[in-house]
């Protein structure tokens, strides 16, 4: 990774802010030397722990902010009144071209609403997405939208694999990703008129890697594609689901190993495998909702991270700009609109080449 | 549980019918002796099964029907040509009272098409839902709609609550069902138009038993409610969600546990504890997908059920015929009505009480 970019953080957004923050991105500047970054936050409460950190501090500016986004504030009233935060700075910073990506741990709906105000969208992109990395039993698959949209027409849902697609090569799910649209059976007829008419689209104006079709909810964690496409309130229930099937199985497990002394002593046994697991599917490591399609590159860190899952989230954006993940989409799009041209003209020949 | 009732089963239905199905209906008398049955499917495949459960062969009537629905008919084929097939015969039976519940293990859509045209639906209920009820943390939660809908409007959603309901009290899930409509969020402005109304609706015009508002996806497997509501998209989604997390888990405890000679140890003395969680979870006793709303009683047993999964789906359906089902519903749905009208009458005083 090349070392020329800067990120803006919001220090005050998360439960363990602006601690996580500022020893998160020192953590990412130990992965990717070269950094910097901007911080946007209360200076008295961040400099102490900015002062522990030299190599960090040499990188980093600090902004001070006294205003801060709460956990409750409603979208509107951020907009309207929210101007001088710290989120809103440092999404201001990305507009203004002094830093390349915001990482915030903040409110979802005032990030989504500032960043999409600040920033806009991309070229041919109508509606912004969420997007996470889900573990599978293949690997990972990127899903979206999480909850951005929570109804959405055909146009949108095809403006999503392409966001998805060009997400899931930056962030190393696949080189040639598979993009499935989520439905409630594979067969062509079944479901939603919109998500057919978007398979049906996908389909006629091709698409640069593997579209598959329609998946089902199982072919999330089969793995069956890189990337599931779905509206933001499917997405968002299966976000959840997931979630609380972690919790169901943990519980379960635990209650299972805890029933008598015999099953007691098969835990101490059974402890290297369950470490195992739990280093495999540690949710820090699929930290990071990732806002697509707006005009810069906007992470949304879980409330609840500590500072290796802020990491995680600052590298995900490190690998976005580095990617020229917004220049690879427009050109993906508009060669996708520019395929549908040709073929609407290719079906209507009087019109594309005879005289008038 | 009284014993004067008679069940409908197509014996074709299912990847190990007929076989599991006499099985089955052997293990059900067992648990419930002077249940009857109507085993529709051919005879000749039928009969030395029977033969071998004297007690059973005493409570049942062989019809022979050499015509079945196979797992890749379309629902409109079957309506059009398969009005002697096992399944459509079975529903007959319900239709004409000369049995009160239909249990299949066969194609899905062409259960419901035929079901759905040969019985009708209940009064006051536009169309029916599939319910299934899932394991939780605190025990078990029934979730409709699974399927039968893609796009539901208001009036569905409030309609699926009390069908949802009455089936909670009638399965033993609770005596007092708390219901919640699936969403994106808890708080009342969040989420589709479709189901704000809903939510809206059931506020204004109150609910027998605990209306507790919106729930999220993880409030399924947290079993914050005893009843989630919702349209057939998202719920199908949901299933097959949690179903594959199911797999998804077990292959990596499996792969945990075998992935060193220390964790094969660890497996041994683990063993217990996954025993008891297999049994807790077996999907035997969750199997059934109930449709709710038609005017008789139909139970949808897996394709892939054994003997005793199909046994506990006919209980389902013997306990729903035993409870007086549709009767409930349609009184539960006719006093909502009434409410309704009530309130709209004390909302317009001119209109109500007034001369003109």
């Amino acid at each position: 990774m090349t070392h020329s970019q800067t990120i803006a953080l919001d220090a005050m957004g998360g439960d363990q802010a602006p601690a996580a923050i500022i020893e998160g991105a020192a953590m990412a500047l130990e992965a990717v030397p070269g950094l910097k970054f901007l911080f946007f936050g209360e200076s008295g409460a961040l400099a102490p722990f900015l002062a522990r950190r030299p190599d960090l501090a040499a990188r980093a500016e600090l902004h001070h902010t006294p205003e801060k986004v709460a956990p409750e504030d409603k979208p509107a009233a951020v907009l309207k009144k929210g101007k001088n935060t710290s989120m809103a700075l440092a999404i201001s910073a990305v507009a203004e071209g002094r830093a390349q990506s915001i990482v915030s741990g903040g409110n979802t709906g005032a990030l989504m609403a500032l960043a999409m105000f600040t920033l806009g969208r991309l070229p041919g992109i109508d509606r912004p997405a969420i997007a996470s990395v889900f573990p599978t039993i293949r690997g990972r698959t990127v899903v979206l939208d999480l909850g951005a949209n929570s109804v959405c027409g055909a146009e949108n849902l095809v403006q999503f694999a392409v966001l998805g697609a060009v997400f899931a090569r930056l962030s190393g799910v696949s080189e040639n990703p598979s993009v499935g649209i989520l439905n409630v059976g594979t067969e062509e007829m079944k479901g939603r008129e919109e998500i057919r008419e978007a398979c049906a689209t996908l389909r006629r104006v091709g698409f640069p890697w593997t579209f598959k079709g329609f998946v089902e909810g199982s072919d999330i964690p089969h793995g069956a594609v890189d990337v599931v496409v779905t509206d933001g309130f499917t997405g968002n229930v299966a976000l959840k689901l997931a979630e609380g099937m972690g919790h169901f199985t943990a519980h379960f497990l635990r209650e299972a190993f805890m029933s008598s002394w015999l099953t007691r002593i098969g835990a101490v046994f059974a402890w290297p495998a369950i470490r195992r697991l739990k280093r495999q599917f540690d949710p820090r490591d699929y930290n990071g909702g990732v806002f697509l399609g707006l005009n810069g590159i906007c992470v949304k860190s879980h409330g609840g991270s500590d500072a290796y899952g802020v990491s995680r989230a600052i590298l995900t954006a490190a690998r976005m700009v580095e990617g020229g993940y917004g220049v690879r989409v427009a050109a993906e799009v508009s060669a996708l609109h520019e395929r549908e041209k040709a073929l609407a003209a290719a079906s209507s020949p009087d019109k594309a080449g005879g005289p008038t």
